[in-house]
């Protein structure tokens, strides 16, 4: 890891002048704490709408629902991609239409889809014949796109195989939601989060075109190509530019699609918020455990249950910032708890200079998403970690 | 997993009776949420100080830290050890006097040291020269014991090597704490939490006695042996009863010590709180993913980070009852949420009555410790799971 703020491959999106203004905006508060920098969630969504101009943005509010961000969004004409009821109206409060609002949780009770349906949501996802007729029953004449199953190798957060249902399955819940009285509007997948084989979406693409031919020959015209979420955020693990994965996409889509590419959506959540972040903790410790072990541990007062929950079995690795010079020797880092799976990294060593001692501050980046609201309500009597917007 | 409750393996701790009760308690609230039964609380700290009279139980706060556990074990005479100062905050609002508050995290901050010692604890663990220069400094005088490094093979949720030192590093710490006016008061050590292995005590408390004995030789006499946690719950894996550890730990006391056998403290936290708590959940959904698929999907409305995070590598198998018969299928069990970690058991299979179905409550055993402040503040916009006492 380089010592030199300049050197530091985060600095494209947090640039030294307002890594500068955040550190001055850090000051004097009490460690750990998140700072999102709202400029990035800007420039990540422009981005991402120019390069793709022809997709709905569904931002997936998981990822990071502070209010800043949603209202930030939402000016900016963001649709919402959402989990539950109660992201349902935290959003309503902010002002968001209920048009901008897709419910994406495949996994739902009666009474959540007729809460949405009361108040105003239109649109559902769905991989069940118990949740079709759940939404039938409680939200008649909805839009309804299919959520596939995807086997989503290759990414650092995987999705496993608890989302969607295969294409035979799939096919029978288009009928069948014809059959209800709902609108069979489209099919959605997800490659798995911070996905780093493009070639992921080929094959997904290809499956739609399956499904799409095969309602047709039926009479059933769908209209909507769910590309869900999966676009990378910049950690320490190499991965393309994102233009790089829609040029790829759009190439697959006309492949399949020839000149009648469907309505497109998207669901970018980690794409569009983690490179805003920047959770800034410090040194409680340095030890090394006996007088011979080579490897020093280093304490932060953040760990695995105070935000940095994908830290698990180290599945996702942070760009660490340290501004202190000295000889780089390996570490193991670990969090604050009585907890020893709160153990940040133990296998994949960070280095730090050997200058490190309690009280440093330690800068954490690409923490915007999945961090705030992950974090546990009381773990070891820590509180959750709090989180400002950088002004 | 059988169907009458009468045959369900927790029914030790949860009388048939008492969960008639819980079940009536349970009716008309939103699900999920844990009931404790302090009946449960109570039964478990006096097993144990009646088998283990002479030790002095430091409970282990992080384990369960509800005002109304803690009062209990506070009006029963309890001990406690610590893990932050938030929890020290609640413990003293809560009216216990700071002489029995162990300040059991070997990661601390200077400021939380001075924190400490102005609320009146004296009572410090340490691992570090770092640490124990603090202590000295924040808390002049105070009573130290020294956690010593252990390999924790056999438990359930293992404690790797963040915690203790080696014992020639102990050694050194020992005669440091001295020298810097402290008192060298004990060793402590952790064989892992849901210790399924009694040998793992023996190893360490030989290591204890050499350390006492290396002490006595430059004039410093320890007094205290603190054999941490470790002591199991009564999940699915069988364990030994807890009056066949306290045998064992005995005899290797014994053996180590003849008739010298130091000042005893234990830290039990899953053995005293797990069994006192039923999470009461409903099932969300049942569905196949294909038409040709041998398991079914269960989705509850608790999940891995709605409180039930021991889940995680399916580390802790929870009992599980479902007051329904049928023909009993090997299902895969998953939270409620769009995060495909919230899977709660894939590997190892549960089986469950055919007819079940969404709606159905589901009841959560031994579920007492370690869930409700685990779970995390918002995680796709969920509440930390909610909790009561049985009343």
């Amino acid at each position: 890891m380089s010592n030199e703020f300049y050197e530091f491959p985060i600095q494209r999106f947090i640039t030294p002048e307002k890594f500068n203004k955040l550190k001055e905006f850090a000051k004097g508060k009490e460690t750990p704490f998140l700072i999102i920098d709202l400029d990035v969630i800007k420039e990540k969504y422009l981005e991402l709408t120019k390069d793709l101009p022809t997709a709905t943005v569904y931002y997936a509010v998981k990822a990071n629902p502070m209010p800043e961000v949603i209202s930030l969004l939402n000016d900016l004409g963001s649709h919402f991609d959402i989990a539950s009821r109660y992201e349902l109206d935290l959003l309503l409060s902010l002002g968001v239409n209920p048009d901008r609002i897709s419910y994406g949780n495949t996994i739902k009770k009666r009474t959540d889809i007729e809460y949405f349906h009361n108040k105003g949501v239109t649109l559902f996802v769905t991989d069940s014949i118990e949740d079709l007729l759940n939404i039938s029953a409680g939200a008649p004449g909805a839009k309804v796109f299919f959520r596939l199953l995807t086997e989503c190798t290759g990414s650092d957060w995987p999705l496993s195989k608890k989302f969607g249902s295969h294409p035979d399955m799939t096919y029978s819940l288009i009928i069948k939601a014809r059959d209800l009285g709902l609108i069979p509007f489209g099919i959605s997948f997800h490659v798995g989060s911070q996905q780093r084989d493009i070639g992921q979406w080929d094959e997904a693409i290809a499956r739609c075109r399956y499904l799409f031919d095969s309602a047709k020959e039926i009479g059933i015209h769908l209209k909507m190509i769910n590309l869900g979420g999966g676009f990378p955020a910049n950690y320490l693990e190499p991965t393309n530019p994102i233009i790089d994965y829609i040029n790829e996409i759009q190439r697959f889509l006309s492949e399949d699609f020839k000149d009648a590419v469907p309505i497109l959506y998207i669901e970018p959540g980690r794409s569009i918020a983690a490179d805003s972040g920047v959770i800034v903790s410090e040194v409680i410790r340095v030890s090394k455990k006996s007088k011979n072990t080579p490897n020093r541990w280093v304490f932060l007062d953040v760990g695995t249950f105070g935000g940095l929950v994908e830290t698990l079995n180290e599945a996702i690795k942070y760009p660490i910032f340290i501004d202190k010079h000295g000889y780089e020797e390996e570490v193991i880092l670990a969090g604050p708890t009585c907890d020893s799976m709160d153990v940040l990294y133990e296998k994949y060593k960070y280095t730090m200079p050997s200058t490190i001692s309690a009280g440093d501050p330690v800068f954490i980046f690409t923490t915007g998403a999945y961090t705030k609201t992950y974090s546990s309500v009381a773990f070891n009597g820590f509180p959750p970690l709090k989180a400002y917007v950088l002004e």
